[in-house]
């Protein structure tokens, strides 16, 4: 039996109804909003039931997101033919073969842009919103769940709204999220957040009843974040960068708090952020995309006193830790809208640390986080451009070498450019760390050649750089040869096939 | 004589030396921070006579200044070997084939992140000042020229001060500079400017009078700008693009008077805002960086409001004409820090119109706008990085040949990336503009294909994309053949060469 007492708003009580009828709703062509990022507080039943529905009648949407889904639902519509454009981020292996074959239009963009690009008129309307709900209040306000992402966007511009209560999260959620949005539909007001945890809007998402067409509970947890296995590279480059920032410390650049961090997911931040629980730091803070299970243990090391973010997505195990004391961590955590939490104006205002992973630098400090051979989308550039672009110090993080050593991810010159670098201030793999700031190019390309590089690589990338030095410019290049480690590739499958002297 | 009554503060007057005597205070190894914004402000004696110095006495500094200098005085510094670094633009033939050929370090930096990275000690600290200047104030103030630049932050960081009094600039130009310096040096306060008029500080640079070490006297205009001659490709591009605005105005996504315009200097963006002059439009304003005859025709014809930049950057006719009738323009422009004019927060806030120029673009809208074949520097990527990021609507505009036609500007892949396709949102070139906003990666190349391409180009560009369709990917690439057109230039002097296919 549903749980109607998530339901203060009592006439929208006949509202409820299952998941499959609820994709009923959603029809060929439409536009959806839906809540969710980082696989955490996304629709879990209505847009299941919609991959099931695709399969027996032609449906194609434009589905719209904070960031990834989780529960393979990306993945089940994509198969099934239901998703005509997505946008802005997906992170499903699945969705992400089809993107690949073109089988379906994917926008990536830049996780603060798409409110605005909404706003503006840039994309079409939202037609339907569905949003993950802890419950409904009495005048129709949604209280989120674990992400607040693009939800308050899409409810406010959708014209019908689907709610999904969850009841696998606690009422006692209510109060961790700060819901912003711009009065002014161009957006001309001043963002006043000057400090991580300062609160600028409400702690629900407002809601005309009128709009609410359907109510559909569910009771699953968000899909688990995995687990960082412990991992040498990860923690070697987490070493280099905790004695970078002893030293900036010791240059009286930064203080023990240092600056409010943005870490991005997987196992190199996390081992990083373990560092800084392990380290000599105080009063740290966070203003980031995405909490973590990192983010918890820092918490209760007594070194973080807040992190804002756009989501939580946790382990099993810490998730439950979380909700069993939520009094503990109430009042050191804020969500926010996504818009916020990527604002440009915030991050350079507040001065952030950014660390970010690339999938591959070249030895000019340009990166790419985003595109296989140039080629192949892995997931998206996510929030990793609006803090690169806007942060006090923006870092990238990689291993120098993948698939046992047959890529080398410092390349002469990158594949696909996420990241100019104009926006690269440090580059760090579990070889060294490359200080890029004040360089020129060719110093950049001496600190990465010197402190980034895998040794397999080095006299390859050091003979690219002296020969291309000697036909000159300003940032030398052979474009006759600089993607030949990537061709290498494409023949024999490694990158370390001898190259042929072009000079 | 000099006119010494430009000296308020009557115990420096003692400080008048000459400009080789004030060259003397510049040592080899010092950090010089000097005035000049394309061209308009800048040290006209005492850098010319660093450069004569340093012929016969080994003299090497790091220069930063504004942006670009006039009078030559880059390629003289250059070639007398006086520069070791210099940041962070510039546009000086001699000094660019310098740069080439690894003679000095360039730091090409987004214009808006100097004063920043001088502040959080990113950069070396700040020597000695060269600030050009229509007079001294009572209290040591200094009254800037026709740039403010990072005039601001030299002086306060500077341990040195070098007047270079300017007597050809009329001193009734005090008033319309408005001089911001963040108080808090890590520059964590919320910058309130909501409107392109609005002041935030005060019309004089404050400077300490013990700082001012010398003081020159100059008597000589800027460098003229260059007045473009009507140019058949810039008309159409302009065409093109006031065709785009009146069907944004018919969308209701815009007014007839836009949004505040930043343009880039040259022959294209001229004939854009002489179209908006000739245009239905009212009530216009500019928030830029050069202020130039076109924005004075615009106030002229009573269609431009205000116009916020960092430097008027004028020829000389219309220098005359603006200095002879300042009352009429003094109330209607605004000369601005360029960490202001070029700040992300502003610039989102106000929602800019972006109108950029590119060297060569991609088929999936990546732009460079700084290297040929991605080694030789032209200029550098200037201002155009913080507009296009943080703009409303970022429009690139571009031929879609150059050489005659032995060069497309359209290609490929670009063989530099200042500009990622999430940062570009309109291309025009004269054959057509292509509207990427919403698009995805396949989408953006069909509209840059169909609408930008030049004739001769169409086949072959056609072809590389659909061949690399066959391959796959979200944007698909060979990455073999992504340089073909750039090789053959280089081998035969054309792209045209007939590509053998790969497939
Ligand atoms: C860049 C990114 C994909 C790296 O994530 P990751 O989990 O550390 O990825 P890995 O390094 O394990 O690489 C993923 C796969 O690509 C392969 N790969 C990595 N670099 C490669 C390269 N240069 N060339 C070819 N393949 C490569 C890996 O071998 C791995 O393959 P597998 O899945 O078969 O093992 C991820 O951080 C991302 O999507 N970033 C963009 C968005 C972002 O930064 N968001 C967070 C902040 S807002
Ligand atoms: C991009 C930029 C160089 C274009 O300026 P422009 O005056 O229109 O330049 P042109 O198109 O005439 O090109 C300059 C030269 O490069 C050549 N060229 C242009 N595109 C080329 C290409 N794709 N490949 C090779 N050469 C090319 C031109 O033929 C010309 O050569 P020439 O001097 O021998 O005649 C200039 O706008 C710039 O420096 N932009 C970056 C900074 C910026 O945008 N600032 C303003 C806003 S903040």
């Amino acid at each position: 039996m549903p749980d109607t007492s998530r339901i203060k708003h009592t006439s929208l009580a006949s509202k409820v109804m299952s998941s499959s009828q609820a994709a009923e709703l959603i029809h060929d062509g439409m536009v959806v909003g839906a809540s969710g990022f980082t696989r955490s507080g996304d629709s879990k039943a209505v847009l299941a039931a919609l991959a099931e529905k695709a399969e027996y009648e032609h449906t194609r949407i434009t589905l719209m997101t904070g960031a990834s889904l989780g529960q393979g639902t990306d993945g089940a519509l994509a198969t099934a033919g239901a998703i005509a454009v997505r946008l802005p981020f997906q992170s499903d292996p699945v969705m992400r073969t089809i993107i690949n074959e073109g089988g379906l239009s994917y926008i990536d963009e830049n996780l603060s842009e798409t409110a605005a690009h909404i706003r503006n008129g840039f994309l079409p309307p939202v037609d339907i919103a569905i949003i993950e709900a802890a419950y409904i209040e009495a005048d129709g306000s949604i209280v989120p769940t674990t992400s607040v992402g693009n939800s308050a966007i899409f409810v406010q511009q959708a014209r019908q709204v689907i709610v999904e209560i969850n009841e696998a999260v606690p009422t006692g959620i209510r109060g961790i999220h700060d819901v912003y949005l711009p009065e002014d539909p161009t957006g001309r007001a001043i963002l006043p957040i000057t400090e991580v945890w300062q609160r600028i809007g409400q702690d629900v998402i407002s809601c005309d009843p009128e709009k609410i067409v359907s109510i559909v509970f569910t009771n699953q947890k968000d899909s688990p974040a995995e687990t960082a296995a412990d991992n040498a590279a990860a923690t070697a480059i987490a070493r280099h960068l905790l004695h970078f920032f002893e030293n900036e410390i010791a240059a009286g650049r930064l203080t023990r708090s240092l600056r409010p961090i943005q870490a991005g997911i997987g196992k190199i931040a996390d081992a990083v952020l373990s560092g800084l629980a392990q380290g000599d730091f105080e009063h740290l803070t966070m203003y980031s995309e995405v909490l973590q299970d990192s983010t918890c243990r820092l918490i209760d090391s007594g070194k973080m006193d807040f992190a804002s973010g756009s989501s939580m997505t946790l382990s099993e195990g810490c998730y439950r830790r979380v909700f069993a004391d939520f009094e503990h961590y109430r009042h050191k955590i804020l969500l926010r809208p996504q818009d916020i939490t990527n604002a440009a104006e915030v991050i350079q205002r507040l001065g952030i640390i950014a660390i970010n992973t690339a999938l591959e630098c070249d030895i000019y400090g340009n990166v790419n986080s985003s595109h296989i051979v140039g080629s192949h989308i892995v997931n998206g550039i996510g929030g990793s451009a609006d803090f690169a672009q806007n942060s006090y110090l923006s870092i990238f993080v990689t291993e120098s070498i993948t698939k046992g050593g047959k890529i080398s991810r410092i390349v002469p010159m990158v594949t696909h450019v996420d990241h100019s670098e104009h926006d690269v201030d440090v580059i760090v793999t579990e070889q060294g760390l490359a200080d890029l700031r004040g360089l020129s190019p060719r110093q950049k390309a001496q600190a990465i050649l010197s402190r980034c590089v895998h040794p397999d690589y080095q006299a390859e990338l050091n003979s690219y750089f002296e020969r291309a030095c000697l036909r000159g410019g300003h940032t030398p290049h052979l474009l006759e040869e600089a993607f030949q480690l990537h061709t290498n590739l494409a023949g024999t499958g490694s990158m370390k096939t001898p190259i042929p002297e072009s000079i």
